[in-house]
């Protein structure tokens, strides 16, 4: 296996002018496309439409390359969005695709996607999700070839959340939800998928999770757990990164934690992490293929000793002030703000912390 | 003169605890307080009242202490206000004191302080009001004892916007505004002053100005204004910040010009610019006292290559954007989200560029 | 006794030159004003300071009135604040005074204030402020003169609600909130102090409540409480308005049940309860005194059949959507645009229902 | 020519479930649709793609139906959307059919369609727009079969705004814009098609009009032009609807005036003039069947005398203020909340007035 990875600009949620233009120059193959991972510029919230107009738009443009209708290109293709380009982050997707070929000298990029079955509302945020999650990562482990989950460094994982309509449904058959605030059921919803990745990478033990423990036992959680929920969704879509010795190609794929939403050191520990600690940090800086990070509110709004008061803004939810601050620091690191930040880190990496990968050519 | 220089913490617009205590234990004399230069956490709009609300707030305090009502103690000490702290940005106020000092060997921070008359709603963003502003730099520079314009690192200007009601006025008498619209008056308003510092500096010639380049020929800047418009006031405060020969002290301030939002360099160049270019500059980063910038979208919204959706984002204004990013930047090198970042560039600096000045313990 | 109610124009949350006018002319006399109900111009969240802005400028006004300071100032009138003007909303406050009167012939206005205790924060939005505002509104209730709780029209409750800061010193003391998220505190907040209303007038039986009914158990509320929480409060105020025999004056007040945010009928059933149902309609609208309501979402967001989009917006709170629709509904029909609406109705009638009451000269 | 008039809901704005179902219902006959005009639930910005993401799903759903691509059909038929639930606004379109049909006795609501070329950015907003949307309404009133300009209603004309992506070309061929801002280019391109359809209808004398007339000389106006400026348009839509003697069914359709946003005469009076002043007013409000109207926001944000904040409020746009008021008082007459209201009105009434039409059965 071998795994290109390829940045795509996207003018509004609806413009497919560039991937259309890297298929038609050779340098993307639409069969070799297995999933996108990408930013749109609508709110990140429950009434954000950009990432289903993306879906809709790029499986309109791929449905003749690949002879297939709209809605099979989406059920061929993960697409993952997270909604929200404050600060200078840019809308993009970052298109990854898998051809054959031999496996390289040292472990390279590899990637596994599995989907589980489609959730009913009532088991969005709860540990049925938990145990279907885990199921498909280990699925997605077995695909990418990594047999050691130290290896793994990345897991993307898009599932549901409640919308209106669905806590009406559930309100009208006598249903329990884990909350009936379609926008408090983010927590729920982010934390069940990231624990179904750390219980099935061996990060906690399934044996310590309940219903009780989603979005409360914060000490339980995933340290490469990168999860978001939409409103378009009904199962979840994992798509897993690491390194494999059974690929090829001169990618390589490195993580570490943010202490912080400021934490340059972190994102250079990640790109470090990637190509191994020898390599020479400038150059390495140059090589860097994409970036996929979580940004989080500091606990208390506590940041370094300053009180920040992203969480007692009304007007502008915390994720969007924690996406537009850590998507500063990374492009004032690497000089790209088409990077993939997105928020909520419920059972990913300590309260506070938060996960980001980097993919660097080596 | 030794200008001292204290970071006072504010849990809300209306919380004056922290400059109480910082009074009470004696670090701070009420009669050397000269002027204060802070974030609140308001939107930074027409209708942000978290500045006067700071301001009428620390006056209440202060009043006491120096045998004065609370309009009379807002009327000795210039108060200027930038309202959102978007990102990690954490609200506080930079106190300034002034008291008498033997000058030091080399120069130190020195501080000059001016008003302008009081200005008609038709003078808002005009050469009246560059004039005005012109003249008042000059009295500062002269009351800071600085002879060399190029020693001069940092102006801050505050000065009048066009609210409803000064529009509803000026259009009961038929007098014509730069502006109908309050939220759009602000370019004009804050390019205005700048202008003014710029042709007491000798930036800009007064001979290539006219009415029609203010928010036009933005080809003309100064690179030291940090110019800012606000609902409350009708005057403009100039405060200006640059080494003296006369002063005393151990504090150094410099200045460089941001190339974007993300240019970390330019954070770490005015701090070296503060203390000099042979200091070692991981011993620099810890002896910032504060640092003063100012926040700009990219030129036609393009940040090194890549789309920024500020520009045309009709929920949170680009000041927003710009603020969280900057603010996150410098934070993420200083350690400090107790920094000034304000929004709004006409006429300081070129397009997309914007000034920043850090104060530096030698 | 007998209750003037006077309207005070507010061209910001510190501008209090209508009152001082109102003052000055004869036609309020400040040392009978015993309450303030106002809305200003905040984005009525947690970080809304424009409730405090005000309340700290008009009490310095009245310092020197009443010859005290303006904290003074603030313990002995209530001041009772909604912030958000969404819509046609306009910024003002109505002033309630007290005077010696004879009773008229028939029962009139009357006013009855009292005060709770202040709270800790794991007390907010338990049974513990259930009980201490239930005994409060018995006090008012004695207070106003009233024996039957039928003539009690409107009760205004202001209470505390979790602040960032009381959520993290609680976490440090290890006491339970109902919820470590200030802005989702609102609905425990204001359901608490709204079923205290309820025991006291004997809508809801105190046996059928326990911690675990506030903010669920929604078939237990009270049809005249209108209630709000703010992050400046530590204790509720408790403003008790109904129809006395022992009251003076020309003044009555009535209350009607709004079914949803446009149901025009209900606001000219108020002003007709008020009147008495024998009273010509279009009279009465012309001696509307002072209106105030609570505008609710409806539930699942369906308004008469059709889907609204208020509880999916994570722009614009839900409450935001509502206010501005009911305003302008009352506006259309009465004309007048300083009208008290405030959002949450927590326990406050039926879900999707709210109270109103009218204030009209007969 | 007999044109129906069918309210279709929209769950999301991908969702094309209730047209589907009226569609195979039969009762939408899908060769016969001309166009739709519907409301979305976006930010009504220039970052709001809601508008182009549901024309896009309504265009793939009719594909296969008028065997069509998605384009050919986004071509055929007049998609007319605004941004923008606030308050109760409901998303839905409205989609107009036209067939054969004998006259009737009296006359009938007819419809009447035409498109300008694309503008180039530098037209945008000037004479060259008026122009050619003046000869676009002419073409539109012989269609619909109508000799008196007294008898048209109400003109929809949806033309296009500067886009980012639009001033940034104009700024590289050095092309003059009316604006480079492109959030204040919308009053310009409002205004432009506006007074094309005032010219047309011989509201206004095309000799009075110049580029500094438009968004300046609001003095001229049409008082039926209903026009919006969208970022994915580059050519004018005009959408012509009257009562023609030539016409059948049993629709007629009558406008009126609002005086501010709170105007619950007018919506009456629109009501009654679509159905003559003898008609029952109560009967009359059963039958309407599509309403369609201008928000507004007061001069100077002065509402009968009590100032509101909607022209201040950096958080909100003013039309987004105006919207919730006008739909809920609109909603509070018909109890329909799927009208279509939305923001803008330069040249269309006085300012602070606008046009309201009524489509009601006879």
């Amino acid at each position: 296996m071998r795994v290109g990875v390829h940045k795509v600009k996207m003018g509004n949620p609806g413009d497919v002018s560039d991937l259309k233009r890297q298929i038609e120059e050779g340098s993307i193959k639409p069969h070799e496309i297995v999933a996108m991972i990408g930013k749109t510029e609508g709110n990140g919230g429950a009434n954000d439409f950009t990432r289903g107009f993306a879906t809709q738009s790029l499986s309109l443009l791929l449905a003749p390359y690949l002879d297939l209708s709209p809605d099979a290109v989406a059920k061929r293709i993960a697409f993952v969005w997270s909604g929200g380009t404050e600060g200078v982050l840019s809308p993009h997707t970052t298109v990854f695709t898998r051809s054959e070929a031999e496996p390289a000298t040292g472990k390279r990029l590899a990637i596994g996607i599995a989907m589980t079955r489609d959730f009913l509302p009532e088991e969005v945020g709860t540990m049925a999700e938990v145990r279907e999650v885990a199921a498909a990562v280990r699925i997605a482990l077995e695909e990418a070839g990594i047999d050691d989950p130290r290896d793994v460094h990345y897991v993307q994982v898009k599932g549901p959340l409640l919308t209106p309509a669905l806590v009406t449904d559930a309100e009208s058959r006598g249903a329990k939800l884990v909350t009936n605030d379609p926008n408090g059921s983010k927590p729920y919803a982010r934390g069940a998928t990231a624990l179904g990745v750390a219980v099935a990478l061996g990060e906690v033990d399934e044996a310590d999770l309940s219903d009780d423990a989603i979005a409360k036992r914060m000490d339980l959680y995933s340290s490469v757990a990168n999860t978001s929920a939409g409103g378009e969704l009904r199962n979840c879509e994992i798509l897993l990164f690491g390194n494999s010795s059974k690929a090829g190609g001169d990618l390589r794929i490195g993580h570490a934690v943010l202490k912080d939403v400021v934490d340059g050191d972190a994102v250079r520990a990640a790109i470090a992490n990637a190509v191994g600690d020898d390599a020479d940090p400038a150059v390495a800086l140059d090589r860097v293929k994409a970036i996929f990070a979580k940004a989080e509110a500091p606990v208390g709004g506590m940041l370094r000793g300053s009180r920040t008061t992203m969480l007692s803004d009304a007007d502008i939810h915390y994720e969007r002030h924690a996406r537009a601050a850590l998507g500063a620091v990374i492009t004032s690191i690497t000089g790209d703000a088409k990077i993939f930040v997105s928020g909520g880190t419920e059972h990913q990496c300590k309260p506070g912390e938060a996960p980001i990968a980097a993919i660097v050519q080596v």
